[in-house]
């Protein structure tokens, strides 16, 4: 862990000056292309102003010891047979990454059944965490294991040639440990933080708020203890994705978070290396409560804002061209000297 | 003009239930692509679950009357010099068109100045719009050039094989006459709908919004007479935009709308035709606060909202990923049955 954390610094400041002093001069009004000036600003601190291309969406997959509880209505099932889905090309977050040029990875990171006939990355750490609700979902040693596959999966990625990592994630009741690491980071009560997830009624809702609630009281990690909480509340994907993020800034890459569960993977890596989060990107706000409270502590603005809920990653994936486009107005206007027009 | 509007129909309800019930079958949980959903099964009727491509963005570019009047700090002479830059690819719409591949043409309906040299459409209907302060900025003859320029053009661009439409546009001074239009339509007053463009002061600003005031008391033009409207403010983009979106409806063509300069035009079609903003797609909204006027009267949700205020159809392009996304998930995803998922 110290190993991996020691490899990651900053954003360039000098990088992001001459990129603020260059969005001066392009054959634009000051300002007129709103966030994604400063969001071209932001990747020209991570990586300079180049377009960060090609790209990848890893799909972490695990499964969750609080579903025993109630908290979803699809069965525990679902998460493999979306694997096999998301193999078979005919999930959403396939039909996004090839209308976007994303490349989709998916791994098992600690899906409950067996799925290894699957073309997927196998890195199972174990068949799903323990129930949350009765005690810690991992051990050390298992949160441990999850942050090194998404870690090294980055590195892998990066040295494959990929220059831009977005997350992606299935999990069914991922949301309730993503509301639980969430309340631990900002200090937000259960019922700010749970939300309906795929879609629950009104008494599930209720039912998942008092498990989440219960579970804080249980487990009382403390904010500056994010691999205890990790342990506590799960899950393996959190945790992989918590690793990914850190190797997206030790190779200082962007990383453009998804959802919800990113989000509380981003507060976790946030808690071990505030600095990561100079290398996320808020692909969108998710529909799921959490998530706007999530995106507050971690300052992150999100690009896309259409009530997606669905995980995969798709909120990435369909804020990846903004991202781009961004970048490559930077790196491809005429100034208005190279233009030869004067300015207002 | 009765030619055009007789080749408009409404969207195919059908074919939008169809769509409909395929959303339900998909392999995601009911709802959670949120606003995708529904734009997918918009396109479906307009053209049925086919990804809407290849697109172009034309650039409709005109010089107006009202420059005289001190509304813009910019020299006319701006619209020309972005032009050629246009022509060079050094502008913002080049940057977003490449990165998503959508094509770009310039068309020169009403230039001030001379830009015969430049490769881009010629289809000068006069050099720009006469003064709206002081009088009709058209003659109705010239109106209906402007319209007939959009619409043929249109029509042209389906003939050559584009299946998405995409609005942009460039003329110092135009957000002053894209504000009488939406006043007009609307009903708002000039305070509502005039902003600061590409960026002007406090007292530029109010003495914008009084131009915009006296002229909608001097032409008086009830919202039931879109092309006296037209005549009265300009401008010649604005009319040629029309004829576009009209166009792009008569076709059954998606059409995505940029910013303020479109809502106005849009505006303009609706009046003619309600049936033609069936084909119409919200790219962004724009700082401008007309803007939202606008959409709201068109009954349209934005699908970026990122404070871009440049123009040029750098928001229409910016959206046209995420329609393609929406229509792809439609047309591209497994159902449940076909995976061997059972749905909650």
């Amino acid at each position: 862990m110290e190993e991996y954390l020691a490899r990651i610094g900053p954003a360039d400041e000098a990088a992001m000056a001459v990129a603020t002093q260059r969005q001066q001069l392009l054959t634009k009004p000051a300002g007129s292309l709103g966030v994604l000036e400063d969001l071209s600003i932001r990747v020209a601190g991570m990586t300079g102003a180049v377009v960060p291309s090609p790209a990848v969406v890893t799909v972490f997959a695990a499964d969750h010891g609080v579903h025993a509880q109630g908290v979803s209505p699809w069965p525990q099932e679902v998460t493999a047979a979306m694997l096999a889905n998301f193999a078979g090309g005919g999930a959403a977050v396939n039909a996004f990454a090839t209308n976007n040029r994303v490349d989709v990875r998916v791994v098992d990171v600690g899906v409950a059944s067996d799925v290894d006939e699957l073309d997927i990355v196998h890195a199972k750490v174990r068949p799903g965490t323990r129930d949350l609700s009765v005690g810690p979902a991992l051990t050390a040693d298992e949160v441990h294991a999850a942050i090194t596959v998404g870690f090294e999966l980055a590195d892998k990625l990066v040295l494959d040639g990929y220059r831009c990592l977005l997350t992606g994630d299935m999990g069914i009741a991922n949301t309730t440990a993503s509301a639980a690491l969430i309340a631990t980071f900002t200090g937000a009560t259960a019922d700010q933080v749970t939300g309906r997830g795929t879609g629950i009624d009104d008494a599930t809702l209720a039912h998942k708020t008092s498990v989440v609630e219960a579970a804080l009281v249980l487990h009382e990690v403390p904010a500056t203890d994010p691999l205890k909480a990790l342990a506590a509340y799960g899950g393996l994907e959190h945790a992989a994705l918590t690793g990914y993020i850190l190797g997206a800034a030790a190779n200082r890459i962007p990383v453009i978070l998804d959802g919800v569960i990113a989000g509380a993977a981003a507060l976790v890596a946030q808690a071990l290396h505030p600095s990561s989060i100079d290398y996320c990107v808020a692909g969108h706000r998710s529909a799921e409560p959490g998530h706007a409270v999530a995106l507050k502590a971690l300052g992150l603005q999100p690009l896309v804002d259409l009530d997606l809920r669905l995980g995969e990653g798709t909120g990435a994936v369909l804020a990846y061209p903004i991202l781009t486009c961004a970048v490559r107005a930077l790196a491809e206007m005429a100034t208005f000297e190279s233009a030869g027009i004067t300015a207002a």
